[in-house]
């Protein structure tokens, strides 16, 4: 049953189970203790610091063990924020961050601080220069990830770390998607990850800050982990943290290689496979092992539970797979289709039959909900009956808006208009995404009486 | 090789064992998702979720795990503090809680907020009554833990939450030594613990916070956990921390009863077998497992090398063993005496024979130490020299001060007084202590020139 979501989540890594079960019996007691079950712990705790270090390209004392890549990411952002409170109050992310760090800048604003969110192309990059631009006398950190989490792309961290070093603000990298692969290069000023996105246990994350980078913790006061990562550590989480990203790294040239191949197999086929698919992303800055795409005319949420039935697991950032119904703000950012989205993230091992396996299954499994929603087949036939047309699809949910939109477009005549009234927020995303796919002009879009009324003019 | 520091980290219990490495295979996806990895991790979560709830006494949905219990603590308590803050910014906590109390209320206070540190007894408890007196308009929260991690003294937790419930406060308990042992009677409002300490792994905390009780989470949003704890959770440690509070409670009633027993043996032949030791604690209402002593003209970490080399894992709140060079703030709470301090906790299954060596080897120990460091062998010859005396002891550190006043008290006529000069913080303690075990006056304190001057008249 392939599972292709490692980006969530990769399954334990042998080396991982292997350190984890010789450390559950040398790694239980407390390392701060002087005895010798102490000191045990202590060895270990020491050796897997400098072993991460290592991997990180950083000094063993520059980095600390979190509970999560989520809580290195609150902590770490906090604590430079506030060793840097003299400068200023303003924190410089780009708009795809992991939401660990937006809402972390949300917070920074319901405090009183502000923040910029730096925009990025339709491929999910942030230009070369945005950060230059975006930093102020009083930005008091930048954030930029190493790499994409739902569509893959690769950051320009070493220009933007340049851009940063110039204007005197340390950088933050979140290396989450990316350490797996290779160190993050460039003048880095703290460096986040997490464990369990490589193979490692969950419960162990990463927080690096390099010498002379001003860092003052926030919360309680605790002696753990140089008083930056608060509480008991779990030893042998840790202990099989390090062993398995000391391990995928010497697979990772090797294993990025195949994996690489294996999704450009999958970025060229699937459009080939599926009508009306847009694959996003950067197609060569990208991650090796990860490619997101979109159906046009498909509900994310039914996909998925069809491929799972099907025997894939993927995850999606469509809208209805969301608690609250809006689309990824990664792939709203991007300004790219979101409905009927699916991320594929192989995990270190993936079979090349397995792929085979999903590029087989997909087309009929995209053809039966597109059939189960009445989207249309193919383009509708067209006919020039009214000049303008309104169509009322309030209260209907992602992908029905568009559906509803591409069944009308033949209806009017060329130059003519279609208004769609929504009170989806996908729709917002969806409906340019459909007349760019489509080359249908997208007008704009103007408040209605309920819900937002989105206008296109019919091109072809 | 008998390790007796079960309340620092108790070794791993079987069952906590079995179910981790079972779930490694089952629960290392997100169990947010929808896909059947996913589904089976999520499995997985709320059944560990109802175990936990059950053995503290509460509702699921009323019970999110943490990291740790420090986080638990320190999310807790900001927590419950935020949800009440129109009330106002005032804390109430015991003087003996453990350090992610009171570092928490550090951090209030250093935000704007108050607290009141109740006072304990000699025996390092809180008196009955003294929470309704330190509650206020404006206090947002109370703290007590059900039972010392050091001294292993219960707390009237049920009087404390019926004082706390009178007045319309929230009582959180910390009952991260205790959860074990039972569930924490009275009514609480909030309730945290620590998987570690009955046995689970390390990286698993509990926060359970009933319905009906305001609570704000700090700090940048994230969904897990109801929204109060951020981060991917630590499944197979969570499932194992709460298979393995469901085997201890088990195991509680019997294995309690035959600790309670090994204790009480350890409290009544140490000061038998060892001369000039104090048993601190409550002798009843007192933790089955955990039993503290003191041993004058003894330094601390000598001490615990010592019980090492021949076999034994303790743990000490003397100021030599702690990075400040302070004694445990809860023997300071106490009035009691630190040096030598030697705290004793069993883990589940300790044999009677390791407790059998341990009272076999101490006297040899202590004696061996005190031998090292001078200290008199038994009360000074009784001499009628000079009327007062001065002894300089300034950079001298726990024990000496102590040794050098024992020595010299012989040198002034009953009546006289002997000042002794120390700049070490265990002095203001241990002389005020050695006074009362030797039954001489303590006259008080006074700043020196260097450091401070502790006068003492000599009585017998």
């Amino acid at each position: 049953m392939p599972y292709f979501d490692a980006a969530s989540a990769a399954p334990l890594h042998p080396v991982a189970r292997q350190a984890l079960l010789a450390s559950l019996d040398e790694g239980w007691a407390d390392p701060a203790r002087l005895y010798r079950e102490g000191r045990r712990a202590r060895l270990l705790l020491d050796a897997a610091r400098e072993a991460a270090a290592e991997a990180v390209g950083c000094r063993p004392d520059e980095l600390v063990f979190t509970p999560s890549g989520t809580r290195a990411l609150h902590d770490g952002i906090a604590g430079a924020l506030a060793g840097r409170r003299r400068t200023g109050r303003h924190l410089v992310v780009s708009a795809v961050e992991h939401s660990a760090v937006l809402h972390s800048a949300a917070a920074l604003e319901a405090a009183g601080g502000s923040f910029t969110e730096v925009a990025v192309d339709r491929a999910g990059r942030v230009a070369p220069g945005a950060y230059a631009a975006a930093l102020r006398p009083d930005t008091a950190l930048a954030a930029l990830q190493s790499a994409n989490h739902e569509v893959g792309t690769e950051q320009p961290v070493a220009e933007a770390a340049e851009e940063c070093r110039a204007a005197g603000v340390p950088l933050l990298v979140d290396a989450a998607q990316s350490l797996a692969w290779g160190p993050v290069e460039g003048g880095w000023s703290l460096l986040t990850a997490s464990a369990h996105k490589w193979g490692g246990p969950a419960g162990v994350g990463l927080l690096a800050v390099r010498k002379g980078v001003r860092f003052a913790p926030q919360g309680p006061a605790d002696e753990r982990e140089s008083g930056r990562a608060p509480g008991f550590p779990d030893l042998p989480a840790i202990v099989a943290a390090a062993a398995s990203l000391r391990a995928v790294r010497q697979e990772a040239a090797t294993e990025g290689a195949r994996l690489r191949a294996l999704v450009e197999r999958i970025r060229e086929r699937v459009p080939a496979l599926v009508p009306d698919v847009e694959v996003v992303g950067d197609p060569a800055r990208r991650l090796p092992h990860l490619v997101t795409f979109s159906c046009l005319y498909v509900d994310g949420e039914t996909l998925l539970h069809a491929l799972d039935r099907a025997g894939f697991s993927v995850s999606s950032g469509s809208s209805c797979t969301s608690s609250t119904l809006a689309p990824s703000h990664v792939l709203q950012a991007m300004g790219v289709l979101s409905e009927g989205n699916v991320r594929v993230s192989l995990p270190a091992g993936t079979a090349e039959e397995d792929v085979e396996r999903f590029l087989d299954v997909l087309p009929g499994v995209v053809a039966s909900v597109r059939h189960q929603l009445g989207a249309p087949a193919a383009p509708e036939p067209v006919s020039r009956t009214t000049s303008d047309l309104v169509i009322d699809s309030l209260g209907k949910r992602c992908p029905i808006p568009v559906i509803e939109l591409a069944k009308s477009i033949g209806g009017v005549p060329v130059g003519g208009l279609v208004t769609v009234l929504s009170d989806d927020e996908a729709a917002r995303l969806d409906i340019p995404a459909w007349c760019d796919m489509r080359e249908q002009e997208y007008v704009g879009e103007r408040p209605a009486e309920r819900g937002t009324a989105y206008v296109v003019r019919r091109r072809t």
